[in-house]
């Protein structure tokens, strides 16, 4: 099933009013709204997805009798006087995703009908389950409707209207107004219309409706019915229900004004990251009203001229910049976060401890599965988190060899192309590029290697040696059988292409030390894929000869060095491993590092850390790295600490987020990937032997045989296409436009929001992302790109 | 009133029990457990600290009666069947502190005897107001106890029972059973033992108690009595509720001894930031069980040897780092981050646009009310967002001086002692020091000047000059009547100590460039305090006049410099004000630069922008450092942004706690405090006119006078008290120590948690601090120093 809009339309107010709890008079209410617009020479519509017999006493028929003339409308009706999961068990079930779509769709007909006003009911309680069983906040919360909370005056309605109203809050609905009916006796009204009013949401008390016979037979129900009808004629007419109805209708005009200016709104006011601001337009900046799953809910955007609707599916097609995995407004997490902040807030933790980041250094140091780490340093994201890793790095080799850095630079070994973050520290371990080379305090301070990419190319995986890199290799591009194969390192690090890439990076270190003169104090690497610096796929058998001569050759950075040393101390260089994009299943696996079956040293993680919401980082290290901190002088700390270093928000949500994959791995919630990708063909001995991606193999293939593209490459939930460009590509190619514009207009159920990086554009799926989804996703890049 | 624990005791596992809506049969599960216990020869007891006639029909009554033999006591009985915020109109009404006192006080008490299990049982729904009209939830979270929810089992009841349990959970409170009536028409119990087991809380399901007689006689009271009698007989034989209770009793324990091993586990697994771990034994490690107001709830704190309560109230002396502002565990914050996760989770911000984010800009520009201000960059925390600052006032400064930075160094002017950060870059903008020094990469790149500092010595306000300042400023030490006086600038300013400053800053400047060579790109202060480098308090006439130079000098700095030019164009340098820490409210004013009434070109927020829940920073800037990026070329842009850049979570409760901070700082929240502080004497033209702290005048005399206090201050929320030390201060003075300790321990009713930076030990508030725990603390202080 395609994603279904949230629901916003220009023409039409439409609100879904949900229940404190069931038998709170959510109809009465109804009637009363539908009444009051009829009257007013307008036309209300009502829609009850799905109606039971117990639960609202078919409210649809009840609207077409007292509704004077509303137009009203049940998708499913059950008999049973329960509540609808088992109802549904005896009728065939909608589908939610049917559910949704249906509804969408009735509202949309609506709206371009001459409807003024449009109520969707709920039935029951806000959690009472739908026909599968899941809550209906839940179930409904693609639509996102702006809501009518019907409060309950009965005696414990205060408490039971604060907490239904605070279980749709934390699923990101809009409460728009509250009725209820005065109780004289409990006065709830009176409680309420304060509490609310805190809130600024308007609530708007009725009499209580008639009382109902006691006795049921031709006569009380002509005299109900009377009492009725009189009843909904006066409290229709009351000025709170017309002023209320005028403030619906204004709030939906004032929500699509908003939104038709937030674009200029924000080029005032905002100055956005990695953006050349100048010749930005308005149009150029996505509105996103909301967003859930993989999709946002975006304002504006392309679609067919025939919807009337204002907000549009789009797929996240960068994961939000590579931190997306459990799914946009995942309730758990929200309500993870929630308990938090009403557990601790934010405690301090220097020198101090709380639950949260006790449990998350614990199960992160499970998760990574590293025998060498036994500490967890915490910051706030992946900068800062290398910062502190490079900080630990230079600090083991300065003190090791006896170096004092105050007088003479200590370079770092990496890749050329790397990307560590935006501090200016860390900007430093790249080489010069466009990311930094008008960074004012910027000083490269390292050496970076060139190195052999894996990619596909025509159908076929190769590992391709860059030009100026081959005469120094000695080595010729190679195909693989499969991706299974490129890691298969048991077997390649007996290949000549082994000895030829450890004789190049010795010799290339040996003449930078003795010849140079350079010092070195850290091997730093992305792990497999190079990020920013343009989704590059480095060789892993590169990257392990490049790990392994470090620690093999340890005399290759000082006299001082002794033998290499057995793990967990380390030898030649400390290694550092940024795993801030490709670490915690992003790859598909929990650690980057187990495609080469290397143990660094130190390690960073972030982005998926918190499952995507919230800023944490964390930065690992081995027994003998932290220990060289450990010193009399208090001055030999590791003197870094943010102000919210470690706070419980963060690492509450991260701990479920690490829980939930870690199960989802256990549990085989990606085996129908996998299975696509043959992992048998791969047989390293330790770590994971599975290398797959969300991303079919078929695909692959036939993206990298079309005309444009050069080459392609899946892997975990990472798709990269790199398009052909005359130019030669790097970061500020335009080759990538092209097919980013086609993806932005979309197919006829969504569009897509992707980002491109230089001639390079990728897509990448959540850890959660739906087969289905992903299927559409395959369909839209075909027809985009053959 | 004291604050009270969080209740938590090792000989009793002690309960509170909340219902999803009233009569769902909380004083029957109450009783079937008391029985079950009593039953095995153990004691139960039963608190019901307010009870109201028509809620729960006597229920300690009921408990006296059926309980066979359970303890039963009721603090407050309302006979008026209505929510006890009505019953109590026509009452004594209890203080929810006192409420709160006689519970803890109570179960100490049991605590200490034999009983083996205790519940407390709440009135009506979790959000049923208690006496004083706040939510039962809210009220009773100071104590935080472990929660026996009875759910619902009528028709409605799947809704409202996971409403409770979500309103619960949102305050941070722990769900440790659900249990409910089954019944097999609804099934209610079947679907919410689905739900609740998959966040691993048990739920037990009980037999129906019999139906009410349908009318009261003696006759059938008794046979009600009988029929009540053999149903606890029955059900509290159950063999669910036995093995529930030994649950109970089980997690209590566990709970303990989690927390006893915490100390340990962290030792083992966590690298803290700014420590020096060698000596640390995991004793020095403050065990935080939660946290609420100013308070944590420390385990295994200092406390009087007959206190049977493991965990005790611990006043957040540093307000976690400066960061809070509004209370921990504050339920409001914690609903809009929780509202921010389930509409948005986070969204991809380059390029794009979400509500939070926008609207943040804008009430962040209105609140710090800087004309020249137009433009906000998000980050995630301090360092980072100075790291941004650096790069825009060095790129805007290059740009109108034509330097090329990469073959020139441009360095900052500043003052000594401050402090911008912990990444490398923003290092470098603070003099070699102690926190400096050991950092590999570090390279100090600027000059920084020393200043005279603002204090109160011996009950008087003096701006005194360090004796290495003395000779080239020609200035003494001076006297001033109030701290008001001190800021008065626009007499000051008048004063032969301004062009004794301009002199002595305009003559180094000039040596700098003209004799050094230097060139320099910013000029960074902190206004008023240099937090992290000692609290040191500057006279802001200094800083005033060092602005000032520097605008009104453009020529100093660059032979290319025109005239001064006018405001909102920056002159001389960028001015980059870091308002990190002091920013906010966190000095009594919504921005620190007021104190200078100097405008900024750059400045940076963070720590009280979310009222100190999550990270989140900015830097904002005016419209010509902005437009100093704008050109055709994409890498002339700023090039910076992290992964969760402008999260919504963040941006959504930094909204809220401007918001909230700004409306308590219009309606006179603070006007108490004000009050004792004179303000009037105060007569800056621009800006507000105050100078206040939340520390009485009273305490800075007398602490001022005390014989191991070299000095004091206090503005805003800070307090800071400079200790005499022989060894000169400093960061690794440990002077202070003996103040901290004796803090820690405590008075009889709560503890403190306090930092010290050197010989300086600071106490800091929140925004919300009640003048009652200040006035405990002010007490603490006087006895500790006195």
């Amino acid at each position: 099933m395609p994603p279904v809009g949230a629901g916003l339309w220009r023409s039409l107010p439409a609100h879904q009013v949900y229940g404190a709890n069931t038998n709170v008079g959510k109809t009465i209410v109804s009637t009363v709204l539908c009444n009051a617009i009829q009257n007013q020479r307008k036309k209300a519509a009502f829609l009850k997805p799905v109606s039971t017999g117990a639960l609202d006493d078919a409210d649809d028929r009840h609207l077409s009798r007292f509704g004077a003339g509303t137009l009203t409308k049940c998708l499913y009706q059950f008999d049973e006087p329960v509540s609808p999961h088992l109802a549904a068990r005896q009728k065939m079930i909608p589908r939610d995703d049917d559910l949704l779509a249906s509804i969408h769709q009735t509202l949309s007909d609506w709206a371009r009908s001459d409807i003024d006003l449009a109520l969707v009911e709920t039935a029951g309680g806000v959690h009472s389950p739908g026909p599968n069983g899941n809550s209906q906040a839940d179930l409904y919360r693609p639509l996102r409707l702006p809501i009518v909370l019907v409060a309950d005056s009965r005696l414990g309605g205060i408490s039971s209207s604060i907490s239904a109203y605070e279980s749709l809050v934390l699923r990101g609905y809009d409460i728009q107004s509250v009725l209820l009916f005065r109780d004289d006796y409990y006065q709830n009204h009176e409680y309420l219309a304060d509490y609310f009013n805190k809130k600024s949401i308007p609530l708007v008390s009725l009499s209580a409706p008639p009382p109902r016979p006691p006795v049921e037979n031709a006569d009380t129900q002509a005299r109900d019915e009377e009492a009725m009808s009189s009843y909904y004629r006066q409290v229709s007419a009351e000025s709170d229900i017309l002023r209320l109805l005028e403030e619906l209708n204004t709030k939906n005009q004032k929500r699509i004004t908003r939104l038709e200016e937030m674009a200029d709104r924000a080029q005032d006011l905002i100055w956005y990251p990695f953006t050349q601001h100048q010749g930005m337009k308005p149009k150029d900046i996505t509105v996103i009203d909301s967003a859930h799953d993989d999709y946002f809910q975006t304002f504006g955007s392309s679609q067919s001229k025939e919807s009337s609707a204002e907000l549009r599916p789009t797929f996240d097609g960068s994961a939000s910049w590579w931190t997306q995995g459990l799914g946009h407004g995942n309730p758990d997490l929200a309500l993870s976060a929630a308990y938090a902040a009403g557990r601790y807030g934010h405690v301090m933790f220097a020198g101090a401890v709380h639950e949260p980041a006790l449990s998350l250094a614990d199960r992160l140091l499970k998760t990574i599965g590293n025998p060498r780490f036994t500490k967890v340093f915490y910051t706030d994201n992946g900068s800062t988190g290398m910062e502190v890793a490079v900080k630990m790095g230079l600090r083991a080799a300065c003190d090791r060899y006896g170096w004092d850095a105050s007088q003479e630079q200590i370079s770092i070994l990496g890749l050329k192309g790397s990307y560590h973050g935006d501090t200016i520290g860390v900007m430093d371990c790249s080489e010069p590029s466009t990311f930094n080379q008008k960074v004012e305090w910027y000083r490269g301070r390292g050496h970076w290697f060139d190195f052999p990419l894996v990619k596909m190319v025509n159908g076929t995986w190769k590992v391709e040696v860059p030009a100026e890199l081959k005469a120094d290799l000695g080595s010729e591009d190679a195909e693989f059988e499969s991706l299974g194969s490129v890691f298969d390192l048991e077997k390649r690090l007996g290949s000549e292409a082994t000895q030829r890439y450890k004789t190049y990076i010795h010799r290339t270190i040996k003449d930078l030390v003795e010849r140079h003169g350079m010092k070195f104090g850290a091997l730093i690497l992305e792990p497999v894929i190079l990020g920013a610096g343009g989704m590059l796929f480095c060789d892993p058998l590169f990257q392990r000869c490049l790990t392994d001569v470090v620690r093999d050759h340890p005399e290759l950075f000082s006299p001082n060095a002794s033998s290499p040393k057995s793990a967990p101390s380390w030898s030649g260089l400390p290694v550092i491993f940024d795993e801030v994009f490709t670490g915690l299943y992003r790859l598909g696996r929990p650690s980057s590092a187990s495609f080469l079956d290397v143990h660094p040293d130190i390690a960073v993680n972030a982005k998926l850390l918190t499952g995507g919401l919230i800023p944490l980082c964390t930065t690992v290290a081995s027994q003998e790295i932290f220990d060289t901190f450990s010193s009399p002088e208090k001055s030999d700390a590791l003197l870094h600490g943010h102000s919210y270093t470690a706070h419980a928000v963060g690492c509450t949500v991260a701990v479920d987020s690490l829980r939930t994959m870690d199960d989802m791995d256990k549990n085989g919630s990606w085996d129908g990937f996998k299975a696509d990708w043959d992992s048998k063909s791969v047989t390293s001995t330790s770590g994971p032997s599975d290398v797959w991606s969300v991303w079919s193999q078929s695909l692959l293939q036939d993206l990298s045989r079309a005309e444009t593209v050069e080459s392609v490459f899946g892997i975990g939930t990472v798709l990269s296409i790199s398009l052909r460009d005359a130019e030669g590509g790097g970061y500020t190619s335009t080759a990538a436009k092209g097919l980013q514009q086609k993806l932005a207009v979309g197919g006829d159920q969504f569009n897509v929001h992707s980002r491109v990086l230089g001639n390079v554009l990728y897509l990448m799926s959540s850890v959660t992302s739906k087969p289905e989804s992903l299927k559409e996703m395959e369909k839209l890049l075909r027809s985009s790109l053959i």
